[in-house]
């Protein structure tokens, strides 16, 4: 059984055996990512760009951001598993759109904002 | 190879190929997670918890909704690439904590907040 | 003096006091704001709509929501205060815009998104 | 009349001239301030922090600053509107505790994270 799959049915029964199915609904944990998300850019407020670049500086805070990343996919799973959505699938079409929409040769070193002009 | 592990090298070509490590910092990867996460919400900002629990309502959204989940997991992805993560490992061990920190027997059908009193 | 302006000059001088201009840098400070608001989600994360509806669960919670706003506004003021923005003005011209973009006689009782067909 | 009880009145109005009360509930509005809040972030999202500095860099996007920050300001009211809470009060009570927890003499020039270690 692959990676992904095991991952959904390991939550799947995490949140079964809780009987927290009731507040497993679509609303809730699309809340539930951002709130996570939230919490691992707090990781990043304060730092500067090249502060966040730093191997050194992401070692000093690894278990936080080891914590808030599993946080993260834990929340994205319980979703797709309510949604009936398939993670693989769904970014392997995302990624064939972007490769039409971002042509190599138009945005090579640059995201194509005002920024650049 | 596995899933992600897969989903992982696809991620990293296409940014490569772009020449966007430059833009591809810790900081502003983790903020990117949170945008696209704020956009899933955006679906369900207006509907009641009952409207989100409904799968025929789920289903005039699902292109947004997939197009959105998407886009957190490719971020997700890009962050642990470059903070050189296992998402795989990192979900197991947290809910291996989580375990613990919710006793089944203390928890069904419970989150243990304030809602509860 | 006006109330806005009054809070602007005391968060001027808290901030100026501990020389934390140097990390109140806008990038910064709009990571904040979304910090500081997923934090107030996080209060009504599992409540249901009609939990959220009722003033006596709201009260309840009152410490927690109004600590969060506090937060929310402080970090708004911070950001105008350095990108010389008038919150006044600003709210202004776009409620005077919304009046336009959404005409009493065309979205009454309803918000215009698919929820509706 | 004071500044934000001007505009405390003007959003009541709009909201009930459009019957949206239904869809002001504390848990939308708390996920409106904080989709808002995102879509601001999205403007400093490829910025290094240096460039967020520069104020000739912030006047090129003033435009969707302006209006990100008229709609987290919008609906940060709408929320105090529906709690009844006095946004004034709040801000002026968490800086009064916020002057304790962060005396001057042990905070100046750093937010004692681990960044200064």
């Amino acid at each position: 059984m692959d990676e992904i799959t095991q991952l959904q049915a390991m939550i799947t029964d995490f949140v079964k055996a809780r009987d927290w199915d009731k507040f497993h609904i679509p609303k809730n944990l699309a809340m539930s990512i951002s709130i996570e998300s939230a919490e691992l850019m707090e990781v990043f407020q304060w730092m500067t760009t090249d502060e966040s670049s730093n191997l050194q500086i992401i070692e000093k805070f690894r278990n936080e951001i080891e914590d808030e990343v599993a946080d993260i996919m834990i929340y994205l799973i319980a979703f797709v598993n309510k949604c009936k959505i398939s993670l693989d699938d769904v970014v392997r079409k995302k990624l064939a759109r972007n490769e039409k929409r971002f042509p190599i040769n138009n945005v090579r070193g640059s995201l194509g904002t005002k920024l650049d002009t």
